[in-house]
């Protein structure tokens, strides 16, 4: 099973960034006197990530769907949100924010396009999947009600009141170094900032096959457990993975002051708190005959070691 | 009638501004640790903007529907617009792009909130009128076809291939101060910047009163027109205004090097390039009863002096 399910998750990953790159809303065109922000877009989208966002939501279509043939609407859908998460990534590495020159190993999109292009390509991706989830519904591939509730659904879990609300909270950390931040507050952070985007994409592959309400309740907890461990483990490399396996600088959330899981529970602590959490989405997703894929991906997320 | 039609635009501005503020998408938690961004948007959002574009969006539904009533929803949708016109004033005048610390007599929100939350704030009122669109229809006020295709209309507008696309031309000339800019190119871009949102605003209102695509057509066109007058007498402005009639500095975008149809056609040619285009949007828009105010509209955004 192990080999099976990581030959599925590349598969699936590498599907998605083909999809990314040949959707319609990214081509570039030839002589567009504006044309270098769709380049820094593709820049930004093309850096290899490991795409858990889509991976989500095409595994959790197939799992409600109980088709293992996936029709693209649903790749091009996972794109979406793969072009959310990455304008975050684009505006959180500029200089007001983290200031990273390094993202996975290469230059920053500001660093590569300059910190107007990247402010813009931030903006372009931040709109765009309104634009691709709107024409999948104008071209009949989805009903416009569906349609209506991935737009929903992505713009709440990325918004205000979603993950831009991390952002804030993580902002507030770095700028009062030395306040004492509670677990409470540390978990609140994280669900918001990585954890509702993790939420947004499981419910989007819900969504996508139709599932029930109930269905659509159990990809939410399975989310939201997974989401806090995938942040908890990203402390945990933080401080003792290798800039090589890791491909940006280690050690940079302490520089920062910026509190981590690590800090609060310890090592220890944390590995065990985030294997309690993959054992919880381990446990709801079980439930649904098919679920063994998902439900080794949790535990995989939280011994993952880059 | 010059009277009435001053009126109505004032107290079509006027509720526009009461609806946004009592949107909930933009009430303000009492005890989140994250309620700053929220402040930043309203704080940008309530700056007594002329709200043009939501006016249009307004006039634009009265003639088309017929009705002088003007349900909520159609405040609440023209919101979205205002939403994201704001997100990109924001980031506009962040140092990276304009610089400019004063916005309509007001410090400009990075000046008030810092960098990183003007960062986030115009993150935030990206993002935010997809929520407000799909709740429109969630909560059945419009129909989900309607609510797709205002979304693809906004997001297309505002997107890569239409503001974004604008301000990558801006960019483009003040990186390069001593390149020759055409005509064309300067109405490219104009078009681009701020006609994609006037086009918007004015679809905005045709889609939410159910027009056939005649009229929708006709609600293009007259606003393809007003939208490049209206450039144009920003750009007379920058050089004939006073900063108190204007609320901001004068001749910025002269320091800025940034080619001005009135460089390029000189103050008369520019004013007699606007009179042109308001007549043009004014026969369209006659062509329907009622047209009137509309019409009325377009001669006086080409006469205005601030």
């Amino acid at each position: 099973m192990r080999d099976e399910f990581k030959r599925t998750v590349a598969s699936e990953a590498a599907r998605t960034a083909e999809f990314l790159l040949k959707l319609p809303e990214l081509d570039i065109p030839e002589n567009a006197e504006w044309k270098r922000v769709l380049e820094a877009e593709c820049y930004a989208l093309s850096g290899g990530g490991k795409h858990t966002r889509s991976v989500l939501a095409v595994e959790i279509y197939k799992l409600f769907s109980g088709l293992g043939e996936v029709p693209d609407f649903v790749y091009e859908a996972a794109c979406a949100i793969e072009m959310t998460h990455t304008f975050s990534l684009i505006h959180d590495d500029m200089p007001e924010m983290d200031d990273d020159d390094l993202r996975r190993g290469r230059p920053s999109t500001h660093i590569a396009y300059g910190t107007a292009m990247g402010l813009l390509a931030g903006d372009g991706l931040a709109i765009l999947p309104y634009e691709v989830l709107s024409r999948l519904a104008l071209e009949g591939k989805i009903s416009f009600e569906t349609s209506v509730k991935l737009i929903k659904t992505l713009s709440e879990n990325a918004g205000n009141r979603g993950m831009i609300a991390g952002q804030v909270m993580d902002l507030w950390c770095e700028e009062k170094p030395n306040e004492a931040i509670s677990e409470d507050f540390l978990r609140k952070m994280s669900k918001l900032k990585t954890g509702r985007m993790i939420i947004a994409s499981c419910v989007f592959g819900a969504l996508l096959a139709g599932a029930s309400s109930e269905k659509i309740r159990s990809a939410e907890i399975y989310a939201e457990n997974i989401g806090l461990a995938f942040q908890i483990v990203d402390d945990i490399l933080d401080v003792t993975s290798t800039p090589e396996e890791l491909g940006k600088p280690i050690g940079s959330d302490n520089e920062r002051h910026k509190p981590t899981f690590a800090d609060i529970l310890g090592l220890d602590g944390a590995q065990n708190e985030a294997d309690r959490l993959s054992k919880a989405a381990y446990d709801e997703i079980m439930k649904y005959h098919g679920g063994e894929l998902l439900a080794e991906y949790a535990i995989a997320l939280s011994q993952r070691n880059k």
